[in-house]
């Protein structure tokens, strides 16, 4: 049982969520509980209603259903209350983020139209989740229109504004669901809905919003001549349907409220921060509060966040926003949409029955027995190249159309090798991220890991400390999202509850690293420049526009299972 | 038992020997035996010597032991002698037919080096057979003089001489082994060694002279210039370890030696006609003798072979040979290196355990699970495209160091995805031979198979059907390769005997179709246009120079491997 002051953050994943009570002191995670959504990732049919038949979705759907986000607090919170013994007159604040652009439309209350009974059958009524791919359409000619009419805004974005976020999403669902979107009386990220659950107050996020839905500090969002050109019916998205009112990272959104206090064993009037981004509040909880460090959060995909002094156009980056990591930074954020997902598809459909009978023999995973196997290769042995698209292209390309690509398979190619190949194309990925961030005046010295990945996967740093030539260090927790909460739990607390008053502080007291450091072998780095170079080349001729044989052979998919 | 006159096919085939004993009248086959080489494919060591350690090969060689045919005779032709009931005195013929090229250094008696003891502890005293792929220097330089000298007959070989082939063996083993080349009286083909084992006459073969030795009727080898401008110790190649005299298929080589017909219980002097190669020798067991319709024989890889009146150059054909197939006509081959094989390596490295539970629980194999649930797909439903080239390009490129390609892949690409794309890229292969012949004026308008596949896999031949759009017939039997060795040993018997006097009268009473007729289904057709023009244009990016990805990559494995 800790004597000093906790906070506990609270991570909404994609498929569970996480509490963790931490030591504000020194960072200690003291107790962690986990609960998975009853619901998990809604892609099929909607969750039955007894007495009535299921509800297919449409392809590309990714629904959640929100009451599973109360459940998480109900569970989770009560939970590392009992195991760390900690007294909820310790527990200073409770930070949460989120999975993003995770949105829902909610009537007058906050109440999340899908738990209306007179909503819940219609799927545009529920929690559209962050890789919901249904609106890519919308996407398209977003950005055709914000291209024609030149808006400034899209060069923040990499010059892409990605299906996966707000307003490609919104407008799917007035034109597919117009009904559901008039009962709407707001849209919210659900960052922002925990929050409100919490407190009672909306204080939406700067994170969010900026990152996800267009809004600059500087600039607000797009106009509404922009929304209208998109739809009449948009004109006045923001007013009617969000709010202006965006507050900064760290700040109180409020205290507890009775209710919640209640339910969570917390004392009612502690401090809750506004939402966050799952990967932008890992930066602080991996030590990264200054420009030159690349934070690349791993897990089932890899997101890139830098920070820099100045507000840099870089291709194909997801995102800049002004204080939209830590403030009096610009925040820079790139991704990748497949990596440890690729490797779960290469495990699932590729490791052969003997190779299952082996890993059970020596009592690995299958994984293990995989990255061991793989290990024993030299870099080039293995003979293949991979394009890691299986998921799309998120930077720098920005295309969700593009595939997966494997070049080099001969009789004797092994599952192991096209392992290693995918783990490589993963690092060739992140290589041209961090390539377009230094072309574009933005500093990448050194990267600090941190997420799932980098302590299941020794081969995969190792990879990527060759592939990128730089050295590689560790966050760490195991658990960054939940422990960045803890930290703006700590801010919003403030110093005189025994908190800190800047994330600067609160990072510099709560986060740590490891003591590992992959360093790149000079015999391997160039190795992999003559293979990065056959990646770039490929990358190319199927990314930009040479060959658009994947997005044909998608449209033929599209065709044939519509029975075309 | 059969009261009429029967002959033997003996095939001597990749792993084992197989004896097919066959109603003359009308080809039935009435009593079949396989027998497994004993020391298989010889590939990693050198079959142990007691005392020795073993000898380890180079990569890419593959050879045999000559003492593995003679086992063959010895246990075959007996065990079809005694399942049939058949009197000797009614076997009229014994026919053979072997891989090649496949090829053995032998003394002055026909005893190959490799059974020497002086010689057998070396590597290049054994038969090479046609997958030993370690000449590939040497064809690349051959290739190149060639075509530097302008040498007509280049074109007759699609423009490239096969490291597989005869000359380019032969060098390799005088450039790493000169006491080996020197040792041997003469070089020798494995058609025609046992037709010298079966006869005690040596009588070489116009099908393996033609294809895999640049021998043609009307003008002979390569000139002795050619061969100096190799290497000056090759000037005299033909004359000093070769043999100019050529004998054309179906021609009597002789009759069964007292020793060959003690040891496999036939009749002295029984009629024994030359050599002949399996693919070739299948072509008139599948019914064809006329130009217009293809045989394929589908195996581990596919050879195409067809007839034509006149001697056409078509790109990248393995070779056109007068008198090659059929007496009368001009016989063109191409082939692809990776058929059969490419599904054998899918469903050893793709397969999850998941999936051989399934298929030990429904009782079948895995290959017909993953083709039943390939079936249940529409064309273009899996979204990929592959390029069959996991083991080279033997047609139209004619480039062992192109690799396997597949593109499209995605989170839910599933093995009967990928199972399914390669049958189709192996369509795409053959069909781009088959417009390869016809822009050539070499027509196909008919498919018949023949081979291990068509038997057992209903969608591949569905597949090539839509994909070449054309109608594709089956031969009959599952063993064509023996059966046209019975086919021409009818007609080394000849008429008088009870055979017959030209193999299109053997044909005519002896080869039969299947009922079964798979017919192109105009809707699978069109989608299959459109992924074949994807195909292509892979193929020619990938194929003719413009990324030569896969060649680098080659050689970066190469350089892995060695250590560099």
């Amino acid at each position: 049982m800790s004597k000093h002051k906790c906070t506990i953050g609270v991570d909404f994943g994609t498929e569970s969520g996480r509490a963790v009570l931490v030591d504000v002191t020194d960072g200690q995670e003291i107790a962690t509980a986990v609960h998975p959504y009853g619901d998990g990732v809604i892609d099929e049919t909607l969750p039955g209603t007894p007495g009535t038949a299921n509800i297919s979705l449409p392809p590309d759907f990714a629904l959640q259903n929100p009451a599973d986000y109360m459940e998480v607090l109900r569970v989770t919170i009560p939970a590392v209350l009992r195991k760390s013994g900690a007294d909820p007159g310790d527990v200073i604040g409770v930070g949460t983020d989120f999975t993003a652009c995770t949105m829902m439309p909610i009537d007058k209350k906050g109440t999340p139209l899908c738990m209306k009974p007179e909503w819940r059958n219609n799927p545009y009524a529920w929690v559209k989740i962050w890789k919901h791919h249904a609106a890519q359409p919308e996407a398209n000619r977003l950005n055709e229109i914000a291209r024609e009419r030149g808006e400034k805004w899209l060069s923040r974005y990499g010059g892409k504004i990605s299906s996966e976020w707000l307003f490609p999403k919104m407008w799917e669902t007035l034109n597919k669901a117009p009904q559901v979107y008039e009962a709407a009386d707001r849209y919210i990220e659900g960052a922002d809905w925990i929050v409100l659950q919490l407190t009672g107050q909306e204080r939406r996020n700067s994170c969010t919003a900026g990152y996800k839905a267009i809004w600059s500090k500087r600039e607000g969002y797009p106009s509404d001549d922009f929304f209208a050109a998109l739809d009449p019916r948009l004109r006045h998205v923001v007013d009617e349907k969000l709010s202006r009112e965006i507050y900064p990272l760290g700040h109180r959104a409020g205290g507890l409220t009775q209710e919640m206090a209640a339910m969570t064993g917390l004392r009612p009037g502690t401090a809750v921060p506004v939402g966050n981004v799952d990967a932008h509040v890992s930066v602080p909880a991996a030590t990264v509060v200054e420009p030159g460090r690349m934070v690349i959060i791993m897990g089932t995909s890899n997101c890139h966040m830098v920070l820099g002094a100045r507000e840099n156009i870089v291709e194909g980056m997801c995102g800049v926003v002004e204080d939209g990591i830590i403030p009096g930074y610009f925040g820079f954020e790139a991704g990748q949409s497949c990596v440890g997902d690729h490797f779960a598809w290469c495990v699932e459909n590729c490791v052969p029955a003997g190779y299952r009978d082996e890993a059970e023999r020596q009592g690995v995973s299958r994984h293990q027995l995989l990255e061991e196997k793989a290990a024993q290769q030299k870099p080039g042995e293995h003979g293949l190249v991979a394009l890691d698209w299986w998921n799309g292209n998120r930077s720098v390309l920005v295309d969700v159309d593009l595939t997966g690509l494997l070049v080099g398979a001969t009789l004797v190619t092994r599952p192991e090798d096209i392992y290693r190949a995918l783990i490589e194309a993963t690092a060739f990925g992140t290589r041209v991220i961090i390539e377009s961030f230094e072309n574009s005046g933005v500093a990448v010295n050194e990267i600090v890991a941190c997420g799932g990945l980098p302590e299941r996967n020794k081969l995969l740093m190792q990879v990527y400390s060759d592939v990128t030539g730089r050295e590689i260090r560790v966050a760490a927790t195991a658990q960054a999202g939940a422990l960045g909460g803890g930290l703006f739990a700590a801010v919003a607390a403030g110093k005189e509850a025994g908190g800190y008053d800047t994330i600067f502080e609160a990072a510099k007291h709560m986060a740590r690293l490891k003591d590992v450091v992959y360093r790149p072998n000079p015999a391997h780095k160039a190795v992999y420049d003559q293979l990065y170079a056959e990646y770039l080349k490929l990358h190319d001729y199927f990314g930009r526009g040479q060959n658009n044989v994947m997005k044909r052979l998608k449209a033929l998919r599209q065709q044939a299972l519509a029975g075309a």
